[in-house]
């Protein structure tokens, strides 16, 4: 196994970078961006009183934000107020862009972000990945990148970076994947077989399924676990709007929870995980099913036409998934849960059984469990959106590779 | 039950506080105190180079530290080497320290440490407190607090802070104690009873204790979960080098993840809990023991001996342990774990099986268990050294209150 690369960490104030005037600038910018991204349009005054920093100061940065096409001017505001009419300011719609991709068991994805968060070009590819080996999978992902971007520089946008997703653990380097059972890979370094002309991002889905509806979903807290399941089960866990990542990067391996010790042998290793139990695969199994391309459709539609045994192998899904949960929920204390990927899907058979196990076996006010309206889609929005938010976080950096 | 207050979080650039000269001289002045506090006794010219300042920035930094006793300077260094000689700095063996204080089920104690981290006053009282309502228990506790107030008074410190380390669930506001079941006290507000001179913290035994373990420990990692036990068993989760409290304060119940779901009845509501096989008095109950005052110290003395039901018990017991870090390793993905508090005299009967769980049921490198030094000691050292942390962290706020 390739030894993962740790990111340097801050060890207390001691050894963090020292304040400079050009630090205090790039935080600044970055404050105008988040300001005018999150609420705007708004004059130079309302960032400013937004901010908390002078009007003339604001001034500076707004110039150095238009020069470099990160923000613009609508123009002047409506006539008849007190004073000079101040221009509104807006994220631009040309300029940067986020480019998201998405290696999933049965499908590959592509899409480009803009910074105000609209989906300006988009392609799609179906067809299994289990078995394949990373190369061609690789290519004809590649082919999807290159057909978004292009459609995207037609739009006057350029890209900022690349965001993929893969079903499986990625290590802290965030280009290898170490392991990902479904498609059988294991030490893959995407960064060797990618286009090298873009920064690039490796991640598991489940972390950019749990991004994704930290940024988009519908008053979704700051502190949540969200789980995903496509073949394997998988959770982020967003902890004060940051995700949680683990030493190596493995953490949010809900799949493999023990939730009956004595139970069947996992791939894993162990013995009655979750996975064994709330799966894709094993929910098919359970109900008699042989386990197609369309899995989730599969047990969406029998459940939804009233199938007894689907009914019951969802049910005992629920069940497990909420003995999991219970462990989860005692150790981390989120504000809530988000069911996504194939489990949004499939929640209205799996939550009443979860929901009566959480009640059951924790103590205290019921936290809420909720169903993500992203869905499938998750994974590859967070991506895009992961390179679109690291503009914002920083637009000097970008505005210097402009 | 009381609403816990949330503490403010940071929720992107855009909502953070300005920048302005004032912070930066802040954080610098913690940079420095830092510094020296990691690798002191260092000159002015060596603090610079640490921290990536100017000698004439640090010198100003400096020289305000030592006006407000933090730092003192321990004259000249060695004449002989090129240059000026400069003075090496110090941290203050004077002026502020940490009074740490815990209420435990059979013992109450307060200490002070001073900013060099070195215990310079401590008072202990044995006996239960399980039954005891909270009135006359913070009482006493407040008179040990006192006698190693006017001890360390009597070397010229001062307090800057109180932290108490109680055996229960503590709200976000860190005064009150939501839940501690076994001092059957709920919703008591810590802040009301003690005095109010000092700047208060109330925390969870088992955080400080992983704190201590962070700040005390000999190489521990900056990711580690610490498992300790008294009666009920808690876990701290240090990612990153700080704490995983969870969004109502309640994370770290890892005694309360099922680890049999179909298993005995629990006090939190649940079935097969942890602590229904790795608590204390599980421990006693399984070996056929009475429980008692030192039930530690009965369970290792007879574990020594040789006694095979004492030992067959905390052999299941680390049997538990195993099943509910597997768990938690999925879904934390640590550097390691540290069995601290009760569970370090426990150690040499619980690893084995604990240990033989953990690689049964988890892929990769096996990832390493310690037994932590401070063992029953870490919470108070724990709490003490939290204030100590918080001067360091921001000496001007401490400088204005001297």
């Amino acid at each position: 196994m390739t030894a993962p690369l740790h990111e340097a960490r801050p060890t207390g104030p001691g050894r963090a970078l020292p304040d400079t005037q050009q630090g205090m600038r790039r935080r600044n910018l970055a404050r105008v961006m988040h300001a005018v991204s999150a609420e705007g349009p708004l004059s130079r005054a309302a960032v400013a009183s937004r901010i908390g920093l002078t009007r003339a100061a604001v001034s500076t940065l707004v110039d150095e934000l238009i020069r470099t096409g990160l923000l613009e001017e609508l123009g002047p505001e409506r006539p008849g107020r007190v004073g000079r009419p101040g221009s509104a300011l807006a994220v631009s719609g040309r300029g940067p862009s986020g480019i998201g991709a998405e290696i999933g068991v049965d499908h590959l994805a592509a899409c480009a972000v803009d910074l105000r968060g609209e989906v300006r070009a988009r392609a799609v590819r179906h067809g299994t990945n289990r078995g394949r080996s990373p190369e061609p999978v690789v290519e004809e992902l590649t082919g999807l990148v290159r057909q978004v971007v292009a459609e995207a520089e037609r739009e006057g946008l350029w890209p900022a970076g690349l965001a993929v997703a893969v079903p499986g653990l990625v290590a802290r380097d965030a280009r290898t994947v170490v392991r990902a059972p479904n498609l059988d890979w294991q030490d893959v370094d995407l960064g060797a077989l990618l286009p090298g002309e873009f920064p690039l991002t490796v991640d598991n889905e489940a972390n950019f399924g749990g991004l994704a509806e930290l940024w988009l979903g519908a008053d979704t807290p700051g502190d949540f676990l969200h789980v995903s399941a496509e073949i394997g089960i998988g959770a982020a866990l967003v902890v004060d709007g940051s995700l949680l990542r683990g030493t190596r990067g493995f953490a949010g391996e809900l799949g493999h929870v023990p939730v009956h010790p004595d139970g069947p042998e996992c791939v894993c290793g162990g013995r009655g995980c979750l996975e064994q139990y709330a799966g894709e695969e094993a929910v098919l199994r359970a109900a008699g099913l042989e386990p197609g391309e369309d899995r989730v459709g599969l047990l969406a539609g029998r459940a939804a036409d009233g199938d007894p045994e689907v009914r019951r192998a969802l049910r005992e899904a629920g069940t497990a998934l909420g003995i999991a949960l219970t462990g989860a929920l005692n150790l981390l204390d989120p504000e809530g849960v988000v069911l996504g990927g194939a489990l949004a899907g499939l929640a209205p058979w799996l939550l009443p059984s979860l929901e009566t196990e959480l009640a059951r076996r924790t103590a205290g006010p019921a936290r809420p469990v909720s169903v993500s309206r992203l869905g499938p889609e998750g994974p590859l929005l967070g991506a895009a959106h992961s390179v679109v938010r690291a503009v914002l976080d920083d637009p000097a950096a970008v505005a210097e590779r402009a």
